[in-house]
């Protein structure tokens, strides 16, 4: 058995505006129907495989149960990384915590946002890598080039890849210059490093009381520290702290010796900027790929999606652009310019746009909200409430509700008393009035909700209760 | 005194998303912060003119009151054509209407869609034109060409124009190719025709009689037989059908010969597409523009527009590009493909999407709604009465609705119940029930309404009474 380990921490900017900080690109359908960490999961699942070992970040813990749970896929360990400190405490803090149970473990270390169209292909590479993994291996997989890539680090072999076999790796090379990829891409012992591991927790272990030992005191006290929390492992802030921020690359493959590689030459994309999700949404005969309500009229090379039903995206004789569209924020850019999309995101930071960080779907532990509409003195809001979840039991200092069910059955508290709403029936929350909403059914509830009152902002809450012990 | 004679009939699909059949380019703030009919309106306006006669199809007829008293104007009367048949019959119309009380009253007739940013020197133009108006010719105002525009009709001169001058005209010149409009530009005796005419009443009717006899009877009936409706005057329908479909300058002006012209260099736009509105937008250094929150990163001869407040557009990196982004459509089009820009009304129209010719924003006599979310069971519209005005007593089968005052005050009759609801307080609405809502204040009254039911189409409604004469 084989345990994913899936790193699903990163926040990145280069897919702006349908990945942002609140919402990283991992959680989103960029190619597909399946969100890439669903993706991700699904790939390493199976008879070979045990259930995921997730390592996040706290914002994001509730998403990755409940997109497991939309996959049908059984939720392993979910590991809470109190900050970001990079790949290298995070691969140990899975190592440390699978070795507690079984040091022989292994474990296929993986990013949660990359595409790999071919999941029993990739399947059959990972089988292929475990019989070295099992002999003390640290076995990545590593990615046949098709072009003079410069935003890829490579992997020399010591011999040219045979497909299925493990090759050992002589060095790690950083993402090299236009001549320097272009020799890489001629020869025939260099692949693209895709950040894939496959090797047992000891060995990791042991690679890095080798090559990192400053890490393990820290990450191991995260680790022994850690605190259970509605089936959630939150590593111990203070001890996390103290741990190095710095890549698995750095920290470790650069300088073990123990290393072998397996070729995957099926298809992959690491989606890192909206040139590749271009690419990799099959553009037709003349370059145009579209998605959700979007309409090209004699263009080129192009890309046009809109991420919204009601929202019609038209180009009209485009050459090398991308266009993005969501309700709240359209991203119009030279196909060239990809790599420079966290250019919007810093500029709309500049001038306190919330668009820069925020999705206009808020997730809750509870399921979501969006706003509507917001103006000065009153606010609408859609919230969905998944069956069996609740709102915190709260209160505000400045404003009233109403709450208008239209789908399912709300079971609402207003300080004494309870009731059951269905659908087309409302409630009054006066201001101060302690309360709360359930969804007690078995579909979705969808309830509006309309606020009035001088300040409306999301902080104006008192919390009395909360099943998903948020404070 | 000159009556201004607006025409603002059109609808225009070559400033689509922001123009569209529902509500055109002239009522929209496509340049400053008035409409372009509100700018055409107040440059005609002051001691040397009479409130304007405004010719516009039944859809406009409440906009065009609403933008006139918003503007702080005068409405003088306004004509419902009963259906589009250019500019002919319309212009007859108004001289028949005017002749009724003053067949000598001179009319200053103008599109009510083009930008001239000097309004006082359009009237000083206007002023210089007057003294050949009263001796009898139909005055024209030609403006000086820029450049060797193959889009627009010229006019050649009988001599080289001189300002505050009328020359006789000496021929119409239909659009031209490029060959013809860059000897016209090179030459001093040609200017842009732009279809604004000053003559008297009278001698519009006597060039009509001769030129276009036709028409005489059609749109004498269409004006003797209108009928009074609320402050409108209804052009006949039946009548105004038997008029022929035709241009004032095909039916009239190509074969009057008591034509003079005044010539204006002042600055004029016809914005007849979104590069004339880039142009007229004022693009800075590098030819960029942007309008309302976008941003522009490297880029070129670009027009960036956010028809929204909470939507935010960045461009990267792009040349000769022109965004238009509004909350339901997003326009993106290379700026030589300004003219094709019906090539999107059309491409959506197939489609089926509504956005091909409805607005966001319906208006309507009593102010104006939007729908928030609409579900297959639910819908939320934000609902804006302006302070006096009241929607019609009317009910549904299909629906219930729960409305929310959050702004202003609300009167409410529900069958037998009439009540005020202030800020913050709501109603329910059986299906079934009969009911109306009204803005017994002096501030405009703003309503979240929350419908629910099998269907939600506004066709859904039985009106039992309404101040606008609606059926």
């Amino acid at each position: 058995m084989i345990t994913p380990v899936l790193l699903c921490g990163g926040s990145g900017t280069r897919l702006w505006p349908l990945s942002r900080k609140s919402y990283p690109k991992q959680f989103v359908p960029l190619v597909g129907d399946e969100t890439l960490f669903q993706a991700s999961a699904k790939r390493l699942s199976g008879p070979d495989y045990a259930p995921p070992l997730v390592l996040t970040a706290s914002d994001f813990r509730f998403i990755v149960t409940e997109q497991l749970q939309d996959a049908g896929l059984d939720p392993g360990a979910v590991l809470i990384e109190p900050e970001g400190r990079n790949t290298a405490p995070a691969i140990l803090a899975a190592a440390l915590h699978l070795a507690t149970t079984d040091p022989a473990a292994l474990m296929l270390i993986a990013p949660s946002d990359h595409v790999v169209p071919d999941a029993a292909a990739f399947r059959a590479a990972v089988a292929a890598g475990v019989p070295a993994a099992q002999a003390g291996q640290i076995v990545t997989f590593g990615i046949t080039p098709t072009h003079a890539e410069t935003a890829y680090g490579y992997l020399e072999l010591s011999a040219p890849p045979k497909d299925g076999h493990a090759t050992p790796l002589t060095r790690f090379v950083e993402k090299p210059d236009a001549a320097t990829a272009n020799v890489m891409v001629k020869a025939d012992n260099f692949l693209w490093n895709a950040g894939l591991f496959l090797c047992s927790a000891q060995t990791m272990l042991k690679a890095a009381r080798t090559h990192c030992p400053d890490l393990m005191e820290p990450v191991g006290a995260a680790v022994t520290q850690a605190k259970t929390d509605l089936g959630f492992l939150r590593l111990d802030p203070a001890a996390w702290g103290r741990a190095r921020d710095v890549s698995i690359d750095y920290a470790v493959m650069e300088q073990a010796k123990n290393l072998s590689v397996v070729p995957f030459g099926a298809g992959w994309s690491d989606l890192g900027g909206w040139d590749a999700v271009w690419r990799e949404a099959g553009p037709d005969a003349r370059g145009v790929a579209t998605t959700g309500p979007a309409t090209a009229i004699d263009c080129d090379d192009t890309l046009l999606r809109s991420e919204a039903d009601g929202l019609e995206v038209v180009g009209i004789g485009l050459k090398n652009i991308m266009a993005v569209a969501m309700p709240d924020a359209v991203l119009v850019a030279d196909m060239s310019r990809a790599q420079d999309v966290k250019l919007a995101v810093a500029a709309l930071k500049d001038k306190n746009a919330k668009q820069a960080t925020a999705f206009p779907k808020d997730h809750r532990p509870w399921g979501w909200f969006e706003t509507l509409v917001l103006a000065d003195r009153f606010q609408v809001k859609r919230i969905v409430v998944h069956p069996g979840a609740a709102l915190s039991l709260q209160s505000h200092h400045h404003r009233s509700e109403h709450w208008i069910v239209v789908e399912g059955t709300a079971r609402v508290t207003v300080d004494e008393d309870v009731k059951l709403l269905g659908e087309n029936q409302s409630v009054y929350i006066p201001l101060g009035a302690v309360h709360r909403m359930e969804n007690p059914g078995k579909v979705p509830m969808v309830l509006i909700e309309v606020q009035t009152g001088s300040y409306l902002g999301e902080d104006d809450i008192i919390r009395y209760e909360d099943i998903y012990a948020r404070e």
